[in-house]
């Protein structure tokens, strides 16, 4: 049964080059990288290969400034609570905005609880922030402004650079969530300005379960995982090394085949844009035309749910989301589509699609197909569908 | 060339039927378990089989109580800061010993940092805990209680069981680290009446960055990543699904075989130990007679360092270690020692030896002979040795 992935956002799958280098490493039996002898210096030097291809995909001119994680999830709350508790003394307001991920809402939801003050910033109706806002909402009590590079759900890329003159200007320290963007568009910390960036492996083809926050020098940030001397003290506990080697390998080819990538979910994007109206009509799409992942489209259905869609297409074998896999099961609508202005409705008819180096043009025709059958037959029986129809 | 591992407490190696395991994850591409369509179905069935391994493994009657994380820090991290954070209301007392890993001391150390205030019980000459010292620290105030289950350096086993007794009477929430048990001797939560219980995925030769927490149902405990809906809301972010598999196979595999591994090392321990006089003289064994892990022995060499015997011993392709990998660099004599009452000197002529399946009784022997030519040929060098050899 082949399965028409078009929920990359959710996994992506380990790229052939990957899946042999993390083979190999399984088969090696590395030893601890912070033994000191030589089975140990084998594995320590395995992890500094790794970091170097990690730190040259965003252009970190520092490859220590990388700390090795179990993933985004773990990078975000070492961001932010590291931060946020690193600078207790000089204050504790902490600006973000209202379409972060669960990981930084829930973070900073945390810290609101040890009397930390936030300011969440609200965005425009095509999801983007005003960086103006964000110099506004500073005070002298800021300590940590944390606004993501992309959205998971509307892949609405935000302008982190004029953010981070701002941030710069005013000697706050600056995290960015790019979990979604490193290795799916060219992320580079120097241009960016951040003090620290989040990302995950699996969005660039890694394994998943693997991440790494880049902290640039002199920044004032706690462990998250107290304990041992790993990963420069920053960050304890043995290593996934086998994992940590899979990220590397993804790194180096992320860097090397990004335009290519690029190029090919972009044709993808736009066929499905181009094509959508030939299937489908009204319909929203949430997805910036201008600044926007390559790899994502979020459309709002209207008079149907997204999750019985998702679930038709599943049927056909074809695998899209409605939202965040990290905030499955929840039955609220999402805070991101609410956040650009949508409605409750609007925003429960929506789905996320995310494609990648697998698919193929045919893919795009079957899932748009099957779309319009989906979408034909829940409207068909929709009360509320039925009720605008006759009185049109 | 094949290098003679005695050092398993740094690394285990994976054992073959585990790597084939994780290779079939690797070539699976796994969906993203949160995922709600049939492609995240499977992955999130592979999730529930290893949960339900490790489960079994520690006797642990739900597997839902079982967290899966990215190793023993992390689970070590997560259960102190998290039943700190949950519970201050109660309270901000917590009991420790002296010789607990760095992921205990340090993350309790954070929490000093936040008023909490700390007893650190220390142990008798045989490196073990007196559990009356533990009931008698216990106030109103006390919110935790973190004693290990085996010392990584020495291999003594703590009395958990009498330990729990007391908690569970006291009503005072009980975390142990046992990173270092699980897999190696028999571990029950419900037999030690703990509440919390770490543990990692390497020592029972699965994959290393891979661990887990037991929480019995109804500990209040914050957690320590937060974000998505992953663990049934405990521990946040994308899974090291590959880790995971591979670490629910070695659970298995420990549970059934270790009757057989147990008495495997212990032949080794035992020949190591019956040995040692015909090889060497003038050390001091740490290990408990009794209480101790059965693949483990810590030596202290006198009038030497025990970082040169390691050095030399690397020379020879065997791998030994000093102390904990976590403490790589420090040059301070390990806490654990000097907590059971050894001189700097002894302390610093210290090699821990730890054996696992891998090893035969040839390994033995030829560990003893470099072993003996090692300590021979440091003594001729060594000035305190020849004061010392005088005046006999």
């Amino acid at each position: 049964m082949k399965i028409i992935n078009m929920d990359h956002i959710s996994a992506n799958p380990i790229l052939p080059e990957i899946k042999d280098v993390m083979i190999e490493a399984i088969q090696k039996d590395y030893a601890n990288p912070s033994s000191q002898h030589k089975s140990g210096e084998q594995a320590a030097e395995a992890l500094v290969k790794a970091r170097k291809s990690v730190a040259e995909l965003i252009n970190c001119a520092v490859a220590k400034e990388i700390v090795f994680t179990s993933g985004g999830t773990e990078s975000i709350n070492h961001a932010i609570k590291g931060v946020a508790l690193a600078n207790a003394d000089k204050g504790k307001h902490i600006i973000t905005s209202n379409i972060e991920h669960n990981a930084v809402i829930r973070s900073i939801r945390r810290l609101k609880s040890a009397s930390y003050k936030v300011t969440s910033i609200s965005v425009d109706n095509q999801c983007r922030v005003n960086p103006q806002d964000v110099a506004e909402a500073i005070t002298d009590e800021t300590i940590l402004v944390s606004i993501m590079h992309s959205n998971n759900e509307t892949g609405t890329i935000q302008p982190i650079e004029e953010i981070g003159k701002i941030t710069r200007e005013k000697k706050v320290v600056f995290h960015t969530d790019a979990a979604d963007s490193v290795g799916v568009v060219p992320v580079d910390v120097q241009k960016l300005g951040v003090d620290l960036l989040s990302f995950a492996s699996n969005t660039f083809y890694g394994p998943a379960g693997v991440g790494g926050l880049y902290v640039r020098r002199g920044t004032r940030v706690f462990p998250l995982l107290d304990g041992g001397v790993q990963e420069h003290n920053k960050r304890a506990g043995a290593e996934n090394l086998i994992g940590i080697i899979g990220m590397g390998k993804a790194a180096q080819l992320a860097r090397q085949d990004m335009d290519k990538t690029i190029a090919h979910v972009k044709g993808i994007k736009e066929k499905i844009l181009k094509q959508l109206p030939d299937y489908i009509d009204e319909y929203i799409i949430n997805t910036h035309p201008e600044y926007s992942l390559p790899n994502l489209i979020s459309i709002s259905l209207k008079y149907i749910e997204g999750e019985s869609v998702m679930l038709m297409l599943d049927d056909e074998n074809i695998a899209v989301s409605t939202r965040s896999a990290c905030a499955t099961g929840s039955l609220r609508a999402s805070h991101v589509l609410m956040s650009l202005g949508l409605n409750h409705a609007d925003a429960q008819g929506t789905l996320v699609i995310s494609f990648g180096v697998d698919n193929t043009k045919e893919d795009v025709d079957k899932f748009l197909a099957a779309l319009k059958n989906a979408v034909t037959t829940l409207r068909d029986i929709s009360p509320l569908y039925n009720k605008i129809s006759q009185t049109k």
